[in-house]
């Protein structure tokens, strides 16, 4: 056979057991605190009927998606039914020559789930979806066409302690992940829309005003102004405007404040979204979640226009590069499908994001950089049932122990091999130690080394790992295999 | 928007947390299991280039390959480039619309990633993968167009010391999964190669009679002696191979008596096989694993045409539905995409046949249906500070909790939806019990229920779920979120 160039498909790449080694250990602390919260797991297949997913996504989105070619005879006649010489677009195209297509998204096939299952799902139903999706986007440094997607995400309940555990959680994920000054900045989409319509914004200059708001960060209080001025919105209107986007403060505060200093007291919708603020800052301070990891912020709008009430992100402060993920409830989505709305709040964690602001702030170095945490040698054929013994009464204590998988190599290889893979200890069994029925127990990272009796390798390999004392249970190596 | 339907792509399900509850459960135990051996996780794309994976699965398996469309120009351009009035087949309209396709298998992308990775990788090298693959096989009862692979390799040495410990991995395995009566059938490629050859087995016969020997256990050694005849093999050589075939007893024990009685001994590949298998037993012994958990069987052969040296496969005696996992040594695969054969090991588990094989013999049903510890009620607006109070307590001492979704929902309707989820603990937190400082905890299993005070919760939480006791660090609500 011709050699095959053993090239990735494009915008794709191999996670090697050094990088999944960092990445598995902050999806399993993902996952165990949302589990912790009473979120359950949930899987979708990777390939979706198209028509889930069209219609979704925008034009732009559209075209990213990749689309599964039909097959034999359907691909036969698909094709036999465009050949009539016309020169037909790509869209149209792929229309005929696919019914099938990759996960854009986690919230589609979730919303899908959700319909799917009308009547048979357990209402709230709470769930959280941790897998790849792909888009056909121009690849470019650190923008892959195969991504990872974290969605949590509850459905059936209209009640604000809905979105308060969820922030709680989130506080939680990000506290645990090593993250010191993050915050959470919170809004309402209710409230955003009460306060341009009470405040006299036309309605058609109100998407507008909103970009402008969103730009607070970036361009200050005195561009937004001058921005929303340039937008045509009135002067006293402007002012009024003003005074909301400057209110700063407690989280409790800016609510009171702006029940006080704007017209949202008068306005029924801005009435209930204050009432919704009030109470998450209530709950979230019942919850234990620290004030400084939350806030109120006017210039939290969130593009999605599905969101219908309470909207979040989350900010490392000290790494700026964005938002490290964002939420919200969006209570009329799933009636796209079900013809049904039914309340859903979600967020999503921007993976990619969180692991690049680790990478920034230095954390999760801790992380292991492989699971293994003993090597144990094989020197020459006559010691491999020591060798053997000696691993076996460290996988028996649940020690992760790799052999040198090579009898004839030196010492010296063998050493140097535990240590490029960075295994924190070697267990050398020569023909010395087989006959006195010890090993050598060489801690790698100490540069210290202990000659002791097999039978207290185990204990002695856990005390240097830092693991828990074995609570007595002697595990033979007959009880394992 | 008009409703869509919300049907699945053709042969693939969702895992609700039901399913999952137990899949992940199983899954665990296996990586747990590998990493133990010194294991490490490797992840490829979906997405493979086509020329990556075709001329690898033969005619049939080919065609099963979803593809993914080109988009774009590129679409285009294929389209009108085909657009000449001829029909074509399908397999040419894919070839010139497609140029990516989905995994079919694991072994290929490892195979790439290995050629990829040359130089730069530490070998010997030692992975699992346990990811899906797609087949677009017509869907029927039990068989999926995508569905998970679980494969574990080992590549860069010759030495038999791999495949021992892979198959005390293998047996570990089983173990931990409840399996009692099972059994790892050994055979060796070489030895059936040179078994053939020594008895003077016409070279055009030799496929022929391994696929009658390959059928002993289905119809006798007096059926594959009348079938070995039936393809016109001389009478005293289906003689010779019979003595061979009716060779049984202890491993060690048949490698000794296939020395003597048939001419492996002159033969020198013979020679190797009988030893490598002699050394194989001999370091299964050294491991631990116990006798009557492998066997030899000279009728196992393994269709895969890759394998070239000790094979094997792995059945539970008392689930009578074929082989759960299958693997040995290939020597030469890895050369297709380096031009340099590479030494490996590798065994497969088949994951479905695994699951099924619990079903019948009732393993696993002690996993929970839920993840879900607790369940907190919500009764009404003024206990929620309460509810939210002990659920804290609860996750704070890792004890998984929800918090019903509704305070505005009676009791009975949040205790009949902890059972229909089962979830084994509620706790009750109402008018009565905030005004108290108390909780009433319920054992839903054991249909039991006492009230106490909100800091003795978490502990009697963990006690009656059988967690270990906490170790003295009351954790505060303020150290989790």
């Amino acid at each position: 056979m011709a050699r095959i160039p053993p090239v990735n498909a494009s915008g794709t790449h191999d996670y090697l057991p050094r990088d999944l080694a960092r990445r598995n250990h902050v999806f399993a602390l993902l996952r165990e605190t949302f589990e912790r919260y009473g979120y359950e797991p949930l899987e979708t297949p990777a390939i979706e009927n198209t028509n889930v997913l069209e219609g979704k996504y925008g034009e732009e989105g559209e075209k990213l998606l990749f689309r599964i070619l039909k097959r034999g005879r359907s691909l036969e006649s698909a094709a036999s039914a465009l050949d009539d010489g016309t020169a037909r677009t790509a869209g149209a195209l792929s229309r005929a020559l696919s019914d099938e297509a990759l996960r854009y998204d986690l919230t589609v096939p979730f919303a899908r789930v959700i319909a799917a299952q009308q009547g048979k799902l357990l209402l709230p139903f709470r769930r959280y979806q941790m897998q790849p999706v792909w888009r056909a986007d121009r690849p470019q440094q650190g923008r892959f066409r195969e991504f990872y997607q974290c969605d949590v995400d509850c459905v059936g309940s209209a009640s604000v302690t809905v979105e308060a555990e969820m922030l709680a959680m989130v506080s939680e994920v990000f506290k645990r992940l090593g993250f010191t000054r993050f915050v959470i900045r919170v809004n309402h989409r209710a409230l955003l829309a009460a306060l341009l319509e009470s405040e006299g914004v036309a309605s058609e200059l109100r998407a507008g005003v909103l970009v402008v708001i969103d730009k607070l960060d970036k361009i200050g209080a005195d561009g937004v102004k001058s921005e929303l001025t340039g937008l045509s919105v009135p002067v006293d209107v402007v002012d009024r405007l003003m005074v909301a986007v400057s209110i700063t403060g407690a989280p409790e505060t800016v609510v009171e404040q702006l029940s006080q200093k704007t017209r949202l007291g008068e306005h029924a919708s801005g009435v209930a979204a204050l009432d919704d603020l009030k109470r998450l800052f209530g709950y979230l301070r019942d919850l234990g979640v620290p004030e400084g990891r939350y806030a109120f912020d006017i210039a939290t709008v969130r593009g999605l226009s599905y969101y219908t009430g309470i909207i979040c992100e989350f900010f490392a402060e000290d790494a700026p590069i964005g938002s490290l993920g964002a939420g919200g409830r969006y209570d009329e989505l799933i009636g796209q499908f079900t013809g049904r709305d039914l309340p859903c709040v979600g967020v999503s964690f921007g993976l990619d994001r969180i692991f690049t602001a680790m990478d920034l702030l230095g954390l999760g170095a801790e992380i292991p950089v492989t699971a293994t945490q003993a090597l144990v040698t094989l020197l020459g054929p006559g010691n491999v049932a020591a060798s053997f013994a000696a691993a076996q009464a460290l996988r028996a204590a649940d020690v992760r122990t790799e052999v040198y998988a090579d009898e004839a190599k030196a010492l010296k290889a063998q050493i140097s091999f535990a240590d490029k893979k960075g295994i924190p200890l070697l267990i050398v069994v020569g023909d010395d130690e087989r006959a006195a029925g010890t090993v050598t127990l060489r801690d790698l990272r100490a540069r210290q080394q202990e000659t002791l009796p097999l039978n207290q390798l185990a204990a002695r390999a856990r005390e240097i790992l830092g693991l828990d004392a074995l609570g007595g249970h002697g595990t033979s190596i007959s009880e394992i295999c």
